[in-house]
């Protein structure tokens, strides 16, 4: 089958020809329908090798943590809970141990375990959505897809759940009469405001650095837009009538946005920090409000990513994605590289 | 001035002449922009002369639990907030100590010395907002109103406030992929479904007993509804796809509601009993899903009283009224009674 | 291998000899250290044969949801999170599909797949704890036990994981200054007191019918205990300062100790039934406080059995128990019904 | 009447003699039983006269914003709720304009309206609590003191509360199996210590540095006690099998005790600085664990002052006292100054 592989390091991804895997006891092999491009791959392949290695990434390895597909096989014992062959589903990629505390109740992104267990992530560790067929290592980490388009939502399962588990965890400070800032209007930045839109009752103001990143945001139900330029603090404290926003959603996570997002925040509001761009949160007593919370999280829990496909199913939220073959993978990551792919990029094989 | 009074057990009210009250210290003077006409007004009236004095009311009694003014005038000491004549606002009707740990959150509904000190609301123990003037007993049972017009507004005190208090309380269980069910979309009902479809994710499913009632819930964002008949609650589990609603607003409460609502609830759902329509709660091991919780909840917080007007003022809310003048004060608690009121009733002296 | 099962309706269950299971793949055989005997098990004995075929249970079953073992054979592809051959474990007993919604949070007592799929506990459909050897159907319903005595802590996985869901859920009521009311001192309710004690900030009163029952509260720190007789509502609400508790906990579930349980709880307390003693829940509008919560719960979660075992861990819970042998077990389930058991009735092979 | 002032810049406070005040319409006059000295008092003292009179502070003011008192006159028109002259009673210090969002919720400590109406707490911008008699602007920053020893208690008001908000917010991460760890067991350190025994199932590991401070921790209930030293880090990741803890308290605030709190906060924790020490909290993606919340409160809710004088009510918080006259002020603050105070200084008058 063919696949997209990250062969070595500093080298862009290729696409390969390698055999089809079995799936061992408890495994499921699923065709796969689509799989998502992520900044992740990018952060990740732009790594050096002593910081790859030490990362404990393999060479080679099949892209993509993003994945939908047809439950193609299933291995011994696997899908005792219904699960059968031609199921379409999606899959859920921030693999946990399945025993601790935290992947008892679901979050398997945040398994204490993992990384003592060498359990990594498909598309992060293991090998990944992007090639024809993959290996899913438990049913539990498969969630049905139903009737959804799986090449319009595949990327619900990072760049969904991403914003989906930040914003989630905000909604009681999001009622009636509030307001949410988002920062950043890319491919998370524009499924979060869908999300803000339909689950909570705060005016969503949108941030971006040019005027075509503010139209996407408009055109997915932004209330207000606006450039995230000198004047943005300050203008966002006026239409809070100087309160402040209520949550603050920064899905740039960069030097400059990082200060701006403090400032804009409210007392007992949430920051939150979802973009890896390198930026640091500091802050002291007198320089952020009272009772701010400011976190950085990771992906999402397991019930949330079937919660967002739900929020898709009733029409609520709809990708903007760009479509690619499995031969155009290399140009995919070229392309959200160079800051010009609008919405999402997705790979069909 | 005129005001609209309940006079004698088990007549009419009249609408009398008296003089303007005069506020004493932390008193303020309303001049009355608003009243609304509620069901409750009714249920006092029905009392029995015994009932009606057990329970403790004076007559004569000026009506009104539903307020909105002006300021006119105020007592001494009053206002120290930055309150001042001329300010618009509404009333928060249900009045507490103010001291007590429930009113020291501002739960004044919840107060739990009111009735040693014998505190009652507006229209419910002490003079309304049914005339020319009212006295609001201190600043803080004052919310402002702004821009907001009081006539389509003045009901959100009762009929906004006590839907709001019982929707807030279930939010966090109608996020993506939920169902609410609302029974009942007169008054507070079709207020109800408003903040429903502004504040959660959860697909609105609302029943009533005619074409005429249901059509007020469409025209104010019912997702689907459905004639409060015996099939109702099979095709409620239908619907969802046999797991039952996230969380059921019984706005009638009468004996053949809540039984249906306690029917439709799934497991953990919340089932609020808002009506007080006479209705029983009844229930054991096997004929309720597991941990449903079951309320009967009574108006709403001081904050939330300003959160709905907030939701009115984002134009998220939009109450149906019928007016009368002080005068048509009797007609309108007929036609209440009658049940020929699309929405709210609200009387402008 | 020998086991203590129920072999006719009707019957008293007996110790058969019956070969030593084979796990499948993705299952798990236990060595089986210690098993718990619960009035569950009772009742389902005490079905008819018409109810006991209807509910679907097979002939003959052997006995047992509360269970604890030694991991003794793998099957294949099981235990891939790092159980291993020896490792001490508990059962998690109310086994779900592990794929809905419910149990994407581990919330698998709550499985909405369960009943379709066939699916069910073991000693309530599936064979259970009470043989020398059981099979476990998947690695996610075990629990590491580590140092903890099975003997002393086996009851924990129903006995204590039952109350526990139930306070954990009433929690953020039990802060400083509060009452928790706990009815009934025996198998639950003496776990539940220690909970309590153990985590809330609420004063512990407890109801029971006799003295050796409340001499046992008392033992396991119940702050105040009453006789349940018609004065107990009374002194109740005379030890609140006439404000009734935050939260009732009624282990009984029977036609008198519901509407007590009801009767004590404050404004927006929460009222818990337990025990499923027969008895219904019944109020209306002016019968019980505003916004009291009534629910009926079941089992817990797989998150909150690590807890319990946490607390037990910590010495914050410690059950008492009789201890039988295989044998005995049929001795055990006479004691239980005659009422004679204190604690709670462990089973050792 | 006797008063200890801030007369100067600079200077050390002095006892001076001033005419007794009246109270207003909807004020109180309290004869003070006891007034609590705090760091705060130092910090603001410790202000040069460029900043102090930006801050808006007067001059002379006097201290005090803990204060505890009895009665003596009301207003006319003040104290409709039940209050009356000679009632005990604590005060609530962080005054707010009680109409705002915040304040219609009792958060008056977050008042959004304060500043702009010149609304300073008592000690902190009005005259506060260390003289005989004090004005209290409103009836609702009284709060009930009962039987309560006002000397033994009064540093509640600021010296507990301000614990007692930042730990309840966290409460509901300090379940069973978790660990809670103070920095500091100061004046408000060692109240915290008991709030977290009274009310959490955490086990809770102190830090300070020096072995009388921690004698002091180990005196009110510290499960675990550290040096704050290089190895506290390292130590309390090995307590915690490696996780770290749940929610971390820095009483401390400063510059090296920050990074160590953020650096032993495990994966979704609270770290909570409420010291005011003039450290900076920094972190940025994999420098902190994930979902962290990072928050600095300010004091607390008017419930919670209730609440906090009900845990010392049922006898589960116990402060540390040294107890001074009012001429004996200025030394008090000297001591507390020289760090030589065990828990927390009160002026008697």
């Amino acid at each position: 089958m063919k696949a997209l592989r990250y062969v070595a390091v500093g080298e862009a991804p290729e696409v390969v020809d390698i055999p089809i895997p079995k799936p061992g006891p408890g495994q499921i092999l699923l065709k796969v329908t689509a799989g998502g491009v992520c900044h992740s791959d990018d952060y990740v392949m732009g790594l050096s090798e002593e910081e790859y290695t030490a990362a404990g990434y393999p060479l080679p390895m099949t892209l993509g943590h993003e994945g939908a597909g047809i439950i193609h096989e299933l291995g011994e014992g696997a899908g005792a809970g219904g699960l059968k062959v031609g199921d379409a589903v999606a899959v859920y990629g921030p693999w946990g141990c399945g025993y601790c505390h935290n992947c008892s109740q679901g979050h398997e992104n945040y398994c204490t375990n993992a990384q003592a267990l060498g359990i990594t992530p498909p598309g992060l560790g293991t090998d990944g959505s992007m090639a024809e067929y993959m290996i899913v290592d438990d049913a539990r980490h498969l969630v049905p897809l139903g009737d959804l388009d799986p090449i319009k939502n595949v990327s619900l399962t990072d760049a969904g759940l991403t914003p989906y588990h930040a914003i989630k965890r905000s909604l009681p400070k999001l009622g009636a009469g509030t307001y949410a800032v988002v920062i950043g209007s890319g491919g998370l930045g524009h499924v979060g405001i869908q999300i803000l839109k339909a689950l909570s009752g705060a005016t969503v103001i949108v941030l971006d650095v040019n005027d075509e990143k503010l139209e996407l945001a408009k055109h997915v139900g932004a209330d207000i837009t606006l450039l995230s330029d000198e004047d943005a603090a300050g203008k966002i404290l006026e239409i809070t009538g100087g309160l402040g926003a209520n949550a603050v959603f920064d899905f740039v996570g960069a030097a400059p946005t990082i200060p701006l997002a403090v400032s804009v925040a409210g007392i007992e509001a949430d920051v939150t920090v979802v973009g890896i761009g390198g930026g640091d949160v500091a802050f002291g007593f007198g320089s952020i409000n009272y009772d701010v919370a400011v976190r950085i999280p990771y992906w999402g829990y397991r019930n949330e990513l079937i919660e967002i496909l739900d929020l898709a199913r009733a029409g609520k939220v709809d990708v903007e994605i760009q479509q690619y073959s499995l031969d155009e993978g290399p140009r995919a990551y070229a392309d959200l590289a160079s800051g010009s792919i609008r919405g999402r990029a997705v790979i069909v094989p």
